[in-house]
């Protein structure tokens, strides 16, 4: 009997944990014996578009699959493609009817799980048996229907590990200084919050409106307490008409004279220099957030890889617009499980963190956000050296 | 017989290996059995003319010690301060007699090492009994008479494990784009020349004339060969006439209206968005170079505590003006010794990369150079994690 064939794409941004979850779709299909090909779709959907993909059996070997599990970025190259039917529709559905596949699994954000969920509702339509599985990544952790997403927990110990070694180098002088560290997260404040993990003197969320009152005197008043202040700031705070600080109504001159949109940590440093006078510096964690692979987090990885395990099962099991979810079942100590959810749930929805974790002041969050965050960056992955750096997997171009 | 007393102090900008050194000092001194109370100076000179130390022995444990030589910058706190001579010496000295100390240990760079070899001068003309030693550390990798600096392989670490990661990040879309990583180096590209160690298209170091021409066909000719162009670029690139690129005549307002010293790498951004309009980011690795202890090198670490051992023992032999230097024995497998320099010697000079290590073009270095930068970043440090974060030593502020 002719066995089905499978394929497989990763989108939206980078992250530390995309490819131990394309590491686990490899590793659960082989073991169940139950597909024939698995094809990797370069750049998730728009290389389908055009037919860029290859056979993952000839490109990843089993020995490849643990240092494509702890490589960072999406092996498979991503897209930020959000499908508009009709003609592109009928492409890809040649495409699965040519390759022969039954299979389609689709790790990516909301963006992606749209996708997941209207291929799938196409293919019902269709009558077309390709069953559509999505697996989250995100380092926002921003999917509803699962209790968090993978590549967020590398992403919080990166952010944690280092807003502890800057307080160590915050602290080495005595002349008063205030340090802004600016954390990704445009919409929601799931990383920024992992900076209660360490002991910052303030942290400020896109969930709440910024007010550069409250501002100014949470520094003033660390300040009093200690010359060494470290504030964490997501990129995402806005003021109370909705204009992001630093951007819209904050707006300079770059080198050539045009506008130079500064990200909200500089907005922030300039502030502090304008209305206090102390020394101040920003840092921005840029993009580090999401490939700091080695400081990933063997929790997340370790998940990463179960939702890409638990995807295969389900097209198994032959379920299809569903998206692997991760169910919590115990803080102390930190159990969960794997479950699928509707991927249509998913779509175009944010999750952001609950008012009851936020602090009055807003300014912080409670001792229940620090335990949601605090297991997901637990464990330290056994990383492959050569010559003093990390070793890394990478797929030939498409 | 009364045993002298020592006293250690730490200056200049932190680094990942200046505990390591620390360590090293008190390991050292603990060993001899030859020392009575090893007092540990806060914020280098800065805190002696106030008369603000600890008892060492009181406030690091031996099971201490492995865990301050894991933690990033100065346990002691550091300083800048350059000492003026006159009544700063009376009431140094004075502060020697009072605590009977008979030798001193300051940990810095060329700053810290023009100290040294004043106090050590100076303490020849008052026939005072007190030696100086100086213990080099910084992460830029300036000062002469010595094959490298503790401090600067775990920062070398930093940023090729950063790039090496950024370059994946790079890889996972299509349309060209440009990413301009931003390196710490003001007067040497050491730093800069570890992005050596992967695979950039180019680095540019403040050893050579910055020249817009040069680097704009070199991006235009990386863009051809692949979409994903990599850049490492100092903070010290001038141009002909000596100006910082990024700052004194490229002058932007910031959202206050004032001069916006925007740095290279931001500079760059927008002189490669201008000229060839495609996508362009720059990335600022910032102060996480001199304080990412979590990515240190064993090597640099285990050096770092070398020197600080080698200090005690030249205090033991008397010397005093002298610093504790690295010489390489051998390249592969890579091996060193610790011999001492005079400090004065070192003083207020600054190593650079020699030209024949840099590539005609001026856009990257050779060999030779990557033979000299690989061995210090090898070999991982056993860090102790509690709760995902790496443990750290905290000297309770004095």
């Amino acid at each position: 009997m002719k066995r089905e064939n499978a394929i497989v794409g990763q989108s939206g941004g980078p992250t530390a944990a995309i490819n131990a979850t394309l590491a686990g779709i490899i590793a659960g299909v082989r073991e169940s014996g139950a597909f024939g090909t698995l094809y990797g779709a370069y750049n998730g959907v728009e290389g389908m578009l055009s037919e860029r993909f290859c056979d993952l059996n000839g490109k990843v070997s089993q020995s490849d699959l643990a240092l494509l599990r702890n490589t960072p970025a999406a092996a498979l190259g991503s897209c930020r493609l959000k499908l508009a039917g009709g003609e592109q529709y009928d492409r890809l559905f040649a495409l699965f009817d040519k390759l022969d596949i039954g299979s389609f699994f689709y790790i990516g954000g909301n963006d992606s799980m749209d996708t997941v969920a209207q291929l799938s509702a196409e293919a019902e339509k269709r009558h077309s048996p390709v069953r559509f599985i999505g697996v989250p990544k995100t380092i926002d952790n921003d999917l509803i229907l699962t209790d968090h997403t993978p590549g967020y927990g590398s992403a919080a110990k990166f952010v944690a590990t280092t807003l502890r070694e800057i307080r160590r180098d915050c602290a080495v002088y005595t002349k008063p200084a205030v340090t802004v560290v600016e954390i990704m997260g445009r919409d929601s404040g799931w990383l920024t919050a992992a900076a209660a993990l360490t002991d910052v003197d303030g942290l400020y969320l896109p969930e709440r409106v910024f007010d550069t009152g409250v501002f100014l005197a949470d520094v003033k008043q660390a300040l009093a307490r200690h010359p060494d202040v470290l504030i964490a700031v997501s990129e995402g705070i806005r003021d109370k008409e909705g204009s992001y600080i630093g951007a819209a109504g904050h707006k300079g001159l770059d080198i050539f004279g045009h506008v130079n949109l500064s990200g909200a940590g500089k907005a922030l440093e300039l502030f502090v220099k304008e209305q206090l006078g102390v020394k101040v510096r920003s840092v921005e964690l840029s993009v580090l957030q999401r490939c700091a692979a080695h400081i990933a987090s063997e929790t997340d990885l370790n998940e990463g890889e179960a939702v890409g395990r638990a995807a295969v099962r389900a097209a198994l099991e032959g379920k299809s617009g569903v998206m692997a979810a991760i169910i919590r079942t115990g803080d102390a100590p930190y159990t969960a499980e794997i479950t699928t959810v509707d991927a249509a749930k998913v779509a175009n929805q944010a999750k952001v963190i609950p008012d009851e974790w936020i602090n009055e002041r807003g300014n912080g969050v409670n001792e229940a956000c620090v335990r949601y965050i605090r297991p997901l960056i637990v464990g330290e992955p056994a990383l492959e050296y050569e010559d003093g750096l990390p070793k890394q997997f990478v797929l030939p171009r498409g």
